[in-house]
């Protein structure tokens, strides 16, 4: 089974792009990681391509092939929906592709377009993630279903708005250098817990926005990188994928994630690591507190202790293990179908030396990423290591 | 790397099955599958499920935990889309699974509400896997863009409608025994003539129907099967994948379909056969002429001859190789992201002896299925063979 290289990423700057198509901002990211590994687009096995709304956004399916085009790309292309982990499990293909042998030279990322919807259309739009029958036709949205975890999580393991609040400091703060970033700007507690109502305990603040954007990554065997004499440090070392419920009514708990563990424990026993070595870590972040969640399925933190990480700044830039230095989806942005590449490019930049904030990890050589679909009823992680 | 075996498969009628939920669809299919392997539902590794449009027919994206949970799996799910291929790319994933030992037993297919739409939203729906913004803006329609196809191949090698319609006979007869068929009703060549225009030179008769329906395999290794006791008689030996332009457009041709010949030849390298090994073979007829152009890539009628292929009888079940001994889209029916398994289903009934054809395939040892997504933009082309 060959090692798999991560020999280039791309991203277009997150935020709003107006009327630009879909397959435009797909095809610059596509081209910005195609240069960044030196690769002939020509020579591309396979393309694997996450999307999540784009029948209501372009009114386009049967992206795949039309993404391949976009990208100067001349093979099999195939579109992954997960929701909001539609490119991780796009990416968690190509890896494992690779991997068979069935390809060397794989691109894989995602793309979402959603400012071309009015803010109301656009979570009607992101509720199609959660179960029609049964939540979304009572009301739910994704924000009331994460403010019900909260609340879940606060009755269960203590915690607070102040808690979360400090989640969205810090990564309002790690976004500020990060040239892609939605958000370049620095808040404050007080504003956060100041910020308009969402879904008590929810609001503004705790929340990622809307988001256009597109990742790509270029991933090799490690026998192409040799080959062609890639400069690519990178390795995707594990790859994990768990599963859930789709309503939150039908698990037995909600302050929990227990797809998001499965695709954490898989991950790590793939790469043969326990998760005290992870150095740093992307997580999904939709709402401040899925990124207590998330720490906690990572094994980051022990359970109801995630929500204090920020506060206590394990997670800060200067802690134990810094978390979503790229400014996560509530700073950096969240195109739904880009967000789990955006993870795997932005901690590979991380890693390698050449992101903005990487000089906080300078000494670290295992990462991780998190990508949850709805409230988590599908998630994917990967585990990135670098030679140093 | 591991034999796959199909150890079960599973179907639904395919038809107009009303306010029936998707999720209920599925749950049948997948039951049926499991009931056929003998496996224990609980053992299942992953699903790889196509859908192609249920965020317009049920505002439901996120369809795979989904689906999972209604089948009773408790394991990692993936949707798949890819129009009309939808299920055949979905399974092509859980074959390389099974292959690359990240999965023992799989369950994978797929499914599509339409009758819940009206026809002419439904004939909007399935434009959304045409070029939204250059091809579906002029006001392509399916079967406006097939019968361009039909007509280029016309100008270029001959052929008419009569020619056509002996296709549709065919496959209509073909249905006739067939349970799951949503036409079990013979048509003549006179009828199909007669039939009204859609898109000239294609009439109604030409067009495969607006069908609901789900689909579902199961997928075991060689050593799953023999450790577990399983009667799995039938083993995918070839996968192969090919893409092209999305648009016809942008094609240099579009008499042919390149993408289904990349897709076949993989496949056939893949399972080291030649083309003059096929026995039998399910093929995309979502148009009459799409079923010649399959023909060609499959290597089952040389360029130019698919078109005359039912109408001299080698693709009739006493012909030389039998082609849509199930009914075809044409007859059986077409749940646009359920075709591609219900494709694989039908083809293990047929090796295997227990489908109300297999008369006709008594000594076919190997067969072929031809799944592609819009007008071809992108094929998925499996290779099954029994042990005789």
């Amino acid at each position: 089974m060959s090692t798999v290289r991560v020999a280039g990423v791309g991203l277009t700057p997150f935020g709003d792009h107006g009327d630009r198509a879909g397959r435009d901002l797909f095809a610059e990211a596509a081209a910005t990681a195609i240069d960044d590994a030196g690769v002939d687009r020509r020579a591309v096995d396979r393309l694997d391509y996450g999307n999540f709304m784009g029948v209501l956004a372009e009114q386009q399916a049967h992206q795949a092939p039309l993404m391949a085009e976009a990208a100067g790309l001349n093979c099999p292309a195939t579109r992954y929906e997960e929701a909001c982990a539609s490119a991780g499990v796009a990416i968690k293909a190509g890896v494992e592709a690779v991997r068979a042998g069935t390809a060397d030279l794989v691109v894989a990322g995602g793309m979402e377009r959603m400012n071309c919807l009015d803010t109301g259309t656009a979570t009607d739009a992101l509720a199609i993630a959660a179960d029609e029958l049964y939540e979304v036709r009572a009301g739910m949205t994704f924000p009331s279903a994460y403010a019900l975890m909260a609340r879940a999580y606060f009755e269960r393991f203590g915690g607070n708005r102040e808690d979360l609040a400090h989640i969205a400091v810090k990564n309002h703060a790690n976004a500020l250098p990060n040239e892609f970033a939605q958000y370049q700007r620095e808040i404050t507690v007080e504003e956060a817990l100041d910020s308009p109502p969402v879904a008590e305990p929810l609001h503004l603040y705790d929340a990622c926005p809307i988001t256009d954007g597109a990742s790509a990554v270029v991933l090799v065997s490690d026998e192409y990188a040799t080959t062609h004499g890639l400069d690519a440090p990178v390795s995707i070392t594990g790859v994990g994928q768990g599963g859930d419920r789709l309503a939150l009514q039908d698990r037995d708990r909600i302050a929990e994630t227990p797809a998001a563990t499965q695709a954490a424990e898989t991950a790590y026993a793939d790469a043969d690591i326990a998760a005290d070595a992870v150095d740093v870590a992307e997580v999904h972040d939709c709402f401040t507190i899925a990124e207590a969640l998330a720490l906690e399925s990572l094994g980051i933190a022990a359970a109801g202790e995630g929500i204090t990480a920020a506060r206590e700044g394990t997670t800060m830039p200067d802690g134990e293990t810094p978390v979503n230095l790229s400014g996560g989806l509530k700073a950096k942005g969240h195109p739904v179908g880009a967000t789990g590449g955006s993870q795997i490019a932005e901690l590979t930049r991380l890693l390698r030396g050449d992101h903005p904030n990487s000089e906080h990890v300078a000494d670290a050589t295992t990462g991780v990423t998190h990508n949850a679909g709805g409230t988590v009823a599908s998630a994917v992680v990967h585990v990135l290591e670098v030679a140093q």
